[in-house]
């Protein structure tokens, strides 16, 4: 069985572009360029919680990557440095190789360089730190919306919700539509690059990780403001459209998390020049509703009534 | 029981001073002074495998926090900024608070920020992201040992070791003698004082997390150099010393990892200038070898015999 030293130079030291030590020492070391702010964020995943325990380890490893470039992305910031803690049950250089393999191909699509990381047996974990660079005060955080912004998501929402709730049982799609789906919920694509273009012209930002309707509240509790979405208006695949009157299918909508598309918020007048990014990068960006003064989050049906929100937002710890 | 989110905001969402974007966003936002490099380091704790699960809570969070600095300490840089990623297996929210609390409580001993976290229902596992600042190129690095070095460490090997044998009752200590070796295993002292005075001073430093042999040879593999060390002249408590015949005693000093102290390498020029340091410190500095030419780590008795290095070092996978 290869040691922990071996695991980590066998699979995880990788040549480093941007970084001046990298994995092997006590610590790594970096420079940030002048004129910059780095940009930090964490996050872990742990078997039977956020993922089942038996998922293909190359799309895992693709996806603990995923998560945290989404976060990135929501801060209009660059990715640039990633390290990753995992403990794992035992030591199958075969997992280790492709769930590698999937971190790795994806940390390389974004220039990503890996620079530090520990390797433990225990229960599968995996917690993922990435860094990235903004100018100094261009990065789009959550309190930054203004009543009368519009709000706007990126993609569709609820796919990867509904992909779950397929193999939860809890609804049968068709084989065709469940593959379809199940690519949100694999290998999500994170929104890097519309990250960047969107700093000029968002007033705040957030990935949806929890849940339109939960990811949406912190904005509006950082903002101190409120919200009004029209339900019409989510864009939705037409696979999930087909299900619409199902509860469930409600819910993946406003409570799905994992679509790891972003939600951001800007003026009025910003709209066209969000619309010429749409189309450059050949991506939907929809205007879903307004951010209000009244503090409260309502959601419209077709008719103009408001919706109650059941279970939407997805809690890590309670729930 | 509290959600994730409150979780977060009652014990871990502490006031920062210096960062400009703490808990509660995508990601935390952090300015780099000119002329000065970051220094990162992620670990990850095991329930079972680094700590037995019963462990005190405050205990363990301080511990969480104190090996992370360590690795800080040994690049010579002063830490300023963590991260901190949990795994609960229940939201009990006593437990929470005395982690917390330690964890806290060294954060503000040694100014460190909280900037960033996770919660999350599993398998007890702690993963603590570090981050430092050090001057530009003056980072004490595994690489930089030269020939003809003394080899240094502080404090005594071997407390936490011999504390943790006692436990596991492959040894039986009487219990005055126990409670005294338990401080190491529980709460030891990170040296960022020490390594910060090292910087002009030392060569090539690590802290001892996996034993004096297993460490000792990162700095030699990464500087392409062998070592000499004298068995009789690594430090060790009174108590350990009465014990020395026993094998089990002689693989704490030499394979006993966490008691994080430091070992490094310095000229025998630079001696008086680290007896200095101890003095200033009040900190046992010893040297206990000096690095060689010939890749090899050779370990020599009283009589100038090799010894046989048995089992010595913790690997956190195999072994």
């Amino acid at each position: 069985m290869p040691s922990e030293f071996e695991i980590i130079k066998i699979f995880f030291d990788r040549p480093v572009s941007q970084t001046i030590l990298g994995v092997g020492d006590d610590a790594a070391l970096i420079e940030i360029p002048s004129g910059h702010q780095l940009v930090i964020s964490t996050d872990m995943l742990v078997a039977g919680r956020h993922f089942f325990p038996d998922t293909d380890p190359y799309k895992l490893g693709y996806k603990s990557l995923a998560v945290n470039l989404s976060d990135i992305a929501a801060m209009g910031a660059a990715p640039r440095w990633v390290t990753l803690a995992l403990a794992l049950p035992e030591a199958n250089e075969n997992w280790i190789r492709d769930f590698s393999k999937g971190f790795c191909d994806l940390a390389e699509q974004y220039k990503v360089d890996l620079i530090g990381g520990d390797t433990n047996r225990g229960p599968l974990n995996i917690c993922v730190e990435i860094m990235g660079l903004v100018p100094a005060g261009k990065a789009l955080r959550r309190d930054g919306a203004k009543a009368g912004d519009q709000i706007w998501v990126s993609g569709e929402l609820g796919n990867a919700a509904l992909a779950l709730a397929n193999l939860q049982q809890k609804i049968k799609l068709p084989d065709d539509e469940s593959t379809a789906l199940l690519k949100a919920l694999y290998m999500p694509k994170p929104r890097v690059e519309l990250g960047l273009k969107l700093r000029e012209v968002a007033h705040s930002a957030i990935d949806i990780s929890d849940g339109l309707v939960s990811d949406l509240a912190h904005i509006l509790e950082r903002s101190k403001l409120g919200a009004r979405v029209y339900f019409d208006k989510i864009p939705r695949s037409s696979i999930l459209n087909k299900y619409i009157g199902n509860e469930i299918v409600k819910t993946c909508l406003l409570g799905g998390g994992d679509d790891y598309e972003l939600c951001f918020t800007a003026p009025l007048a910003r709209s066209n020049d969000i619309l010429s990014i749409s189309k450059a990068m050949n991506l939907p960006l929809t205007c879903i509703g307004e951010i209000v003064q009244d503090k409260k989050l309502t959601v419209l049906d077709s008719v103009g009534n408001e919706m109650q929100m059941m279970q939407a937002g997805f809690d890590h710890f309670g729930g």
